[in-house]
């Protein structure tokens, strides 16, 4: 799919604010494709369509979670988990993207998982260093994204979960297998 | 069983480092079984072999693994994990310990888990806290202990976490659900 088309069909299901988000997850996405090798189109429509479902209605994010036999315990995390399993079945559905390594890569793009592919580690990551962004931490894990992959995203994994810890908030089982994942990794390869 | 037996059986497994720590264990138990209405006695025994199968070696740890059919992937995160499910197993075997409520508080003193009894959390919080523990944050958990039961819980689970992402460890998967089933026994109780 173009670039243009994917982005006209995305701009319809955000605010302008999260528009901008994404246009940025698509930069950095490109870039950090760019760095490590991996397929710069899927690196870019992954980007493109990760927040798809964002502002989506809970209820009809619930009903695909029941449709489609998505994890159910996703039900008891809130709509921030919600929309990025919820975004790779809208985008198959509607947007007529079919590409497995595209959809893993939504799907995965705010908890990763246990074993994640270059791209889902790519989109991921952009979504956490994208230009617009602007939380503590963020500097070092763009710091590191120039180096090392891996180590980046067990960084930014790291500050999830402190953050939510100092927010009281729950932590979705799978941000963990991600961050033992990464840890293993990154073992394995010293 | 009484206490002086089972401070014998128990000292013979036991270092004399990790033997004081018991006494320690069984001190703070005590008060907080006391502190929230908890059976004493069951307090005491859990707490006095809480530790009891901290030297034994590795392979005999992974042996009672694979006989019991305890979780297979106890055995991909290390010694510090292990000791417990396995003491509570060598505990009902060795001394004869059958109370299920004793043999519980044992095998998750450790980790916790996701809907934990009140005496696996006093278990729990005791190993944490006993009067020999030095270390950054205890103080503060010493406080909240005080006061509340989860609360303190929580800190202890949460300054785990901390500690073992500083250190680049793996995160056993039930400390998250004892991190997530404490926050929703605290928000519930609001």
């Amino acid at each position: 799919m173009d670039r243009a088309i994917a982005l006209q069909l995305v701009k319809k299901q955000l605010t302008e604010h999260r528009y901008v988000h994404t246009l940025g997850v698509m930069e950095s996405s490109l870039r950090l494709a760019a760095q490590y090798g991996a397929d710069l189109k899927k690196a870019e429509l992954a980007a493109i369509f990760h927040d798809y479902a964002k502002f989506r209605p809970k209820e009809e994010m619930k009903q695909v979670v029941i449709d489609e036999s998505l994890p159910l315990d996703l039900l008891d995390f809130g709509n921030e988990l919600l929309h990025a399993p919820v975004g790779s079945i809208l985008v198959k559905r509607e947007a007529g993207i079919h590409d497995k390594e595209i959809l893993s890569a939504i799907y995965y793009h705010t908890t990763g998982n246990g074993r994640m592919s270059q791209l889902e580690k790519i989109v991921f990551l952009a979504d956490y260093i994208e230009p617009n962004r602007q939380f503590p931490g963020v500097e070092e894990v763009r710091d590191a994204a120039e180096r090392n992959l891996n180590e980046a995203c067990l960084l930014a994994v790291k500050n999830t979960v402190q953050f939510l810890m100092k927010q009281n908030q729950k932590i979705y089982p799978l941000t963990i297998e991600t961050y033992n994942g990464l840890q293993e990794e990154i073992r394995r390869k010293k």
